[in-house]
């Protein structure tokens, strides 16, 4: 069992500060569920040798600002490919960082803190908005990027190469991938190749991490706790990647209730509700939104996807618009709970 | 009725002179034409608030360069729709930087004066010429971009995605968007949206206001006035959202005479015509070429553009070939005018 | 007969020290092949006035990094057209820049040799290998990118406008243009049209001249040798244009063999046969890969192109699968041979 600590340190008057808690991670807790053999912490003594990977480390930051994370101390991740890779200390030490990097995002511009890094967005499936957000943020941080907005069509990949081939070349260009791709299990394939991390910004009917990385990170923000809430997940539960990860996530903290809400073509599928029974996480089926609205903290909706259905346009017509989160759902919900839906407008949400 | 001031102005021993006149603008002027809610030109002291938009300040200017212009003050233009939103002070001042950025780019590498701002180009109708003036004009003042080639296909539009949504979506990426779309409006709709700066780079059969600011811009620096020129717009004057843009700026200037010279089926619309009039600008259509030539300052030949006859190829053919501005046309024309074409050959021009 | 001075040197206690020999080039041997009137060598004192062509120069260099390649002197190459334009002299300077490039890319990060260049990929032919290459060079030394994936759908080239009028746009906007066409020839229309340099990846059957640049660069590192080297050239030598393109580069070292090991429908074509007679190269065709493969130093395999064939599926069919390069042809090859491919994986390599 390796132990490993991680804090948010100042300096102050050239000496290191940490004032934060020191968290002691254990590398077991991870491997119970899955093996991710590049999955470690540095700390900063450790981590000026290991140059192939992504560190997101203060050196470059200038004097005259305050940013208080990271400063001696590197925070490391390596792959990101599925919710369950993460555990809660792991997940409280990104949102800590998530909290300090909106302040930076506010507060300065032109901010070096990836300066010389560079990131490959190979997007096999197109999505303006999640390869927009990875490369804003790279930016942002003054990286820089390598893009491609259609692998599939666009690449080597049309003359026959293998996706294994792609990363061994891209990975000789780049510091780290973002990788979307049209079939599950496609990221694991590219990270058990490459040398340099890789994120699976989604793939196939898989997973999204990084996106249910974000929803939690949202509903603690919102209802100010993870312990204990309920939460109702509504509408294409067994082509949604994003509802999936979702589940694995919340499934890292204490006395949680899920509800799914689902046409019967698109149900939850076993695997995760046998994962949830396994952590102890206590789950339901229901048809009845109404009810399962006016219970919990949090109800989220997902879209039902056209282009999961592939020629099956029957279910697609029979799935879509039989749960619709609406006003009306939201008149039965308690005062603090919340609503969340893929569009920005609810308006939107209820209809499409 | 609100005022503001412009100037250019130098730092000369940390003393801030302004040696060009001060513009006095009227709120109301504009508001004549359409209602713009976020135009609006701020000095030094109230532009520091305004942290949303994206503003050319001087800041960053290495000290030992002698840019001249934008130094203490500020000057702000917010969304950039339609020609008519412009009035003939602000093209001046537009006109001003332009000539002072068009000395920046031939004497400087490595201009920082947009370091940390981060400009999404997002086209719906894919336009390499359009997308790479923008994307190069960002890079050569050190600014960052994000870039969608074809959000048409690409994008979460084939989902279904209004694009109310996608601009809400990406106003949280980045401090400006420049959008080419396939719809008339478009530009406005995503103006009304989002809460950051809104660039229209053509928007369908609609406007395409910058390229019609670098016509009139062009036009001064070859022909040494605006005021009282005589300009021929010929070929697809329908369709052509260039031609639009630009007629409605001439009509900015006193003792201005437009020719149209068109094609039956491609005849510039009724709304222009009425604009022109309203302002008091001499207008007529004529169908020979030659005798238009021989009287004006400027022939401007605008391209048939056959993706917008759609199924109607009979149109096109029609159209195209009819009025074709070559050397002939060339040579009956007065000694100081020049012709305007949007391909860089004449020969091109007149045979495609 | 001009002649020019080439040297890597390094900055010493502020005294310009070249520590390397001085390279004397004739540039009647590559008028031999070819006029490029572009193509030239600048040492320092006159490089200052050009300043539209791309230089690698040392300015930006911060002075704690001991890059001991071109400070003082410049290496100014312009058009990359064809492999033929290159002797052994350039060829052997572009090396040593590569091999200084290779430490410089390893050592630091942040690099900015090419801080304020402007590189555009102009690409014709979707290749995310061949783009990202080049894109990822730029940006490892700070230099930026203008980037279009797939010019032949979305660009101005679907309107009907010329790649001459294209090449014309393109050139104001950046400092270099890299361009993969889908025509043989393309690259050089560009390169008459444009005042910038233009570097060749690839023109449809043509050429590919940086990738047999890194081909001959990879082969003295493995071989340790180029002079008096056998290499096999095996697969599909009609269409491929990497492999044209490397035999004109192995015509400039001495005592080269070439074998030609291919199906009868892709034969290395007369053009490349009688310039390697013509430069007193040996060659032969033979149909007996093993045999070839025990006497060579290097056994070069090409894909065999689908997207060439076009309709002639039953020609595909016919040659793909007759050479494949596997471990039974490594097994008789000598113990210090290599075999080069262009897949990652030798496995992959001997099945598609």
């Amino acid at each position: 069992m390796s132990s490993c600590a991680f804090s948010t340190c100042t300096l102050q008057n050239n000496e290191l500060m940490c004032n934060k808690h020191l968290v002691q991670f254990k590398r077991n807790s991870i491997s119970t569920d899955l093996s991710y053999p590049k999955m470690t912490w540095h700390n900063s003594t450790t981590c000026q040798q290991s140059g192939r990977r992504l560190q997101c480390k203060a050196l470059n930051v200038e004097n005259n600002n305050n940013y208080n994370f990271l400063k001696g101390n590197v925070f490391q991740l390596d792959d990101v490919i599925e919710a369950q890779q993460f555990d809660r200390q792991i997940l409280s030490a990104i949102f800590e960082v998530a909290r300090e990097m909106e302040t930076i995002e506010k507060m300065s511009r032109g901010n070096q803190l990836l300066k010389g890094y560079l990131m490959a967005t190979l997007f096999y499936e197109p999505s303006t908005r999640t390869r927009l957000s990875f490369e804003s943020a790279m930016k942002r941080l003054g990286g820089e990027v390598l893009t491609t907005e259609n692998a599939r069509e666009f690449s080597s990949a049309a003359k026959g190469e293998t996706l294994e081939d792609t990363i061994r070349t891209v990975e000789g260009y780049s510091d780290i991938i973002v990788m979307r791709h049209f079939e599950s299990g496609a990221a694991r394939r590219a990270a058990m190749t490459a040398n340099i991390p890789v994120i699976n910004a989604g793939d196939g009917p898989g997973q999204h991490p990084t996106q249910a990385l974000l929803d939690v990170y949202t509903i603690e923000r919102e209802i100010g706790k993870l312990d204990g809430i309920k939460v109702g997940l509504v509408g294409d539960l067994a082509n949604g990647r994003t509802v999936r990860s979702l589940a694995y996530l919340l499934a890292k903290y204490n006395d949680v209730k899920i509800y799914f809400v689902s046409p019967e073509v698109v149900k939850m599928k076993d695997d995760i509700k046998e994962y949830l029974t396994s952590k102890g996480i206590k789950w339901e089926e229901s048809a009845d939104l109404m009810e399962v609205a006016s219970k919990c903290d949090v109800v989220y909706q997902t879209r039902i996807q056209k282009e999961r259905f592939g020629e099956r346009i029957d279910l697609y017509d029979e799935a879509r618009g039989k749960y619709i989160v609406n006003r009306d759902v939201l008149s039965v919900m308690q005062e603090h709970a919340v609503i969340m839906h893929p569009l920005p407008r609810l308006d939107e949400a209820c209809t499409s």
